[in-house]
């Protein structure tokens, strides 16, 4: 308010000129940090609320879900702090790293592709695995992420290439070194119950919602945030579309699924994440979301069991179905649009403001960006395939406490387990009188 | 961005004066549609997770009341905003629609109309009839929001009449065409157990919060939105406490009903919906919450009987509590509040800034005001019921495949249901034996 | 706007120039307010969903956790509106309060402290109690914190003082006076089962990820209110690696306890309230975030019991661990950062900004400063315990309705609890006939 008064004094001019500047300055500094820290929330409840709750699907490992979930993400946003803050906010003149509010929204990306890659090996790893498997996870990320958008000057806001192709990739290499040929000796706890999926529907409720922020977050700000943010909304409501009409197609009369419509809804969203930001133009996006969520929902019926049989890769969530391939339908989808970017689409100023094309890139044209996008997405696939594999490799010694085969997706196995509700029946509780349990004994 | 370059090329000046229109227009520009943009991820909640949740109370139709609110919000904003496109913002030089993010606001504000209508069929309609409902509610809901706001050019902030009033009778209209005489098979489903009420919650809750929100996210920006909001909170926190009073005080032995506590708290969001960006006064906004918690508590304890036995209007939700009543009060609360207004309370230019008593309308005085608010309630009602009758009859014929009498409320119907932990005992799977489940053996 | 239009009278000048005042102005005004607005629907969703989630953890107490906090939260904004209205904003012109959209954040924060004190007495108390607390407890919130803000100038942006500290000391000696010597009759109901926990993570990730926004909402605007925020995010994400690490090491085979992943990772954001919006640096706020992990998961383990058994206070969500601890060192570290705070850290304007030593407090120096955040302290300990003693005596009156000792933490009491799905297995509801329930009679 200091600055408000200023106007008051200031209006008899010569001092007057500085506050012209001041003031609009420190509205559109203000403004840009709003955007930020707005983006940060919402993006925040992504990563803790809806990928922890998107994971509760299963009947008796949703501590592991939310808590590990939880875990991860705490301990992965530190990491990426400092490896981002190396690779990109060191002050050189002091060897400090200084975070600002953007530093945290580039965090919670950073996570994201581990918690991706956490849905591969759901309840079948501890959680050391998990911190040795996040922790190389966030460096191959930072390093990859430095390749792809510094170095390749490829452009990926919703980064289908960067945290989804990448995420999914190394969690599925990881999953592939890890097979269990024995996993049978826990099926019956590899499904789900009622309120489990109940519980997993805020979780896609929630990434449903903000997934148009998370596209937009990083976006160019102003016209390409707001295009960014549209072009998502419509891709997922086409999705979710299709995905209900493939899921009753495929299913015995008509039903639907609940793994489709948890999951496949929100493909839309990581296909349209690198060209989120480009003129995609609604029909486009719609177009985008009605193939991915076709292409989904058929994955979890057609494919998934194809992985799991044939190419020894168990995938507890999904992840190929929902990241992978809409992920790298994602890159190609960025590559053929830049590729076709043109000044009467995107007007006098649109394709520099767009591409970045400034400085040492001032030269390049779409076509040219079209291909470096395309590497982008190659380099993305590399580091996944090569990471997971020798993260996988690592997390095969004998010396991290992972579940044996018939102790896969069991709360009890790390965490304590509240007595369950069915051994003390309430309406025993209610009489408030404490009469020996018979309904457990007769099952035993 | 079109403009920002225009003013520069306009005004040629010395090189420094440029900044000073662009920044500040830049501003304000961005600060408008960050206005815009969170109040439709604000909006968003209510309408996915809100909305959603909400109708997870029955024991057995939380899939159908959380996946087929999905699917309605999903195809709802996309057909919405074509609808409103071709009323609002087509380009008649080149026929196409311009999509900003006010539009989708919009699309959002529109889809929840046919979500309201959605509560009084729960459990009783098939998928498809519900997409039918839908694709003829968002365009009844267009006409009547165009002829409403545009032609009468009534003001409806937070959509008391165009929203609740609308939606609300839409839907009882067509649960009164599909009357079910026999639906008391179904009875031993139709209601929640104590999970779904908790889940119920969730809806509550996230409706209550950003119902400030949705009231003010279209009201007059500066002022009128400030006032909205607060007078949406105030009406809100006091139903809150009438809606305890009353339904502890008809209860036997003084206890709450969760169905009461789940939906009549949020009825003076709904009644304060008209007049909220008016000077109502934290007065007036208590005194409104106040009386629909009331009436809408004692609609759920005495008048829903009456409307399912007498006028044989069966309301699984009691959306006749909690939109219609309130929807009917707002509307008549901000008829009297329009016409009441005067130069003293708004000051010199705020009645026509509220009132937007510019252009063809500029003429117009509050008490003329006021019969044009009470005419937008009329057509309201007309729509909804004109429309939902019409809507009934299409839904009658016999090609939907809706459920049977004794099928209603279950999600067993229309969704591949996970067997139940009941029938798998935790405790047999903890012990990674598979003994044979005796339990479901007995009861059987 | 008053302001907007004395501009534009005062600046006597041609048209044009008048704009460049108005325009930054209303961006100004409007983002500060914006600031504030969506601020206060960041702290709306942590006292509303997540201290009412938090407390869903009983296995039959849900509907009171997520319903009576709803009604205190309710009752308690109101009330706030009017206490903080007389001590702050009260027009004496007019005799009248004037409420705006800050007054709304601030009412969220009052209510906060009573939320924290209602942890302590969860289940043990009626819902009159529960308003006879609040009623008491927003009213010497408001004294005391404007002793503690305005008397004595100490600074206290996210509350470890004013809330935490107040609040759990609050609800530590009511319950202490309340003290039950036969609770363990309700034994069976004292604790959790698997789907109350994860009800209970909704509450634990809302207030985790919103914390930052509740500690930077009321803080120095612009810079202050950037490293409040990212102080409290990093405080918070070292306390989860710590709470995980001090549960697996203290119980038997390593395993996590939800209890503690639930509540003692939010330690770190209390105890970084005070001093967030201080030069703190990164690495202070992780230490901070480390040893309050250390220290609420202990409590948990060893304070508890021993807080039960010596000093006779119960306390149901162990607020002890969570609020009180955590909350007096928020205070100490704040007091000592103040105390320690150097024009070289902070800048030359940075000191003056920051503690405001403006007016009456212009002379101000840091040392002097810390030794009135240390009063500041005291006054919260004082008002807490002095207050809650006399509350107490008041609720212990024989007429407020509170349950017997061996129907604590049970709905049935003031909640009409729907029939169980146990007492109606699903596969009878499935097959459409409804057989006498013989399961239920062979428990009986």
């Amino acid at each position: 308010m200091g600055n408000c008064m200023g106007i008051r004094n200031f209006c008899d001019r010569p001092k007057n000129t500085n506050v012209r500047w001041r003031l609009p300055a420190v509205c559109f500094v203000w403004q840009l940090s709003m955007i930020i820290l707005f983006g940060v929330f919402d993006v925040h409840v992504m990563i803790f609320v809806g990928f922890g709750f998107l994971m509760t699907f299963l009947k008796r490992y949703s501590f592991g879900a939310v808590g590990f979930n939880f875990l991860i993400a705490a301990f992965g946003i530190q990491w990426a702090l400092l490896m981002q803050g190396w690779f990109h906010s060191l002050d050189y003149t002091d060897g400090k790293i200084k975070i600002g509010v953007e530093n945290l929204i580039n965090a919670d990306f950073c996570v994201a592709g581990c918690l991706i890659a956490y849905g591969a090996v759901l309840g079948k790893v501890s959680p050391v695995q998990l911190l040795v498997m996040t922790l190389f996870g966030i460096t191959l990320f930072a390093v990859e992420e430095y390749i792809i958008l510094n170095v390749l000057h490829a452009k990926d806001a919703g980064g289908s290439m960067v945290i989804h192709t990448f995420g999914a990739y190394y969690g599925l290499s990881i999953s592939w070194v890890l097979y269990r040929p024995n996993l049978d000796k826990s099926k019956h706890l590899n499904g789900s119950v009622y309120q489990s999926d109940v519980f997993a529907m805020i979780g896609t409720l929630f990434l449903w919602m903000f997934w148009p922020s998370f596209n937009s977050a990083i976006a160019d700000h102003g016209d390409g945030q707001h295009r960014a943010a549209i072009n998502t909304y419509l891709a997922l409501a086409s999705t979710v579309l299709t995905t209900v009409a493939i899921s009753s197609l495929f299913e015995k009369t008509g039903k639907l699924d609940m793994v489709h419509i948890q999951n496949s809804t929100l493909a839309g969203g990581v296909a349209v994440g690198t060209a989120a930001e480009f003129m995609l133009s609604p029909y486009g996006s719609l177009i985008v979301g009605f193939f991915c969520g076709i292409i989904s929902t058929m994955g979890y019926i057609h494919f998934s069991p194809f992985l799991e049989e044939k190419l020894k890769i168990q995938d507890t969530c999904g992840i190929h179905n929902l990241h992978a391939m809409p992920g790298v339908i994602g890159g190609i989808v960025g590559a053929i649009s830049a590729a076709a970017a043109t000044n009467t689409v995107y007007g006098d100023l649109g394709l520099e403001n767009t591409f970045d094309f400034t400085g040492p890139f001032a030269k390049r044209v779409p076509t040219i960006q079209g291909g470096y996008q395309a590497a982008g997405l190659c380099v993305a696939l590399c580091f996944a395939i090569g990471g997971g594999i020798f993260v996988g490799l690592v997390l095969k010694l004998p010396i991290w406490g992972d579940p044996a085969d018939e102790n896969c997706f069991d709360d009890e196995i790390y965490w304590e387990v509240p007595e369950d509700e069915e051994s003390v029946p309430p309406i025993v509780a209610y009489n408030n009188h404490m009469i020996p349990n018979k309904h457990a004994d007769i099952e035993q």
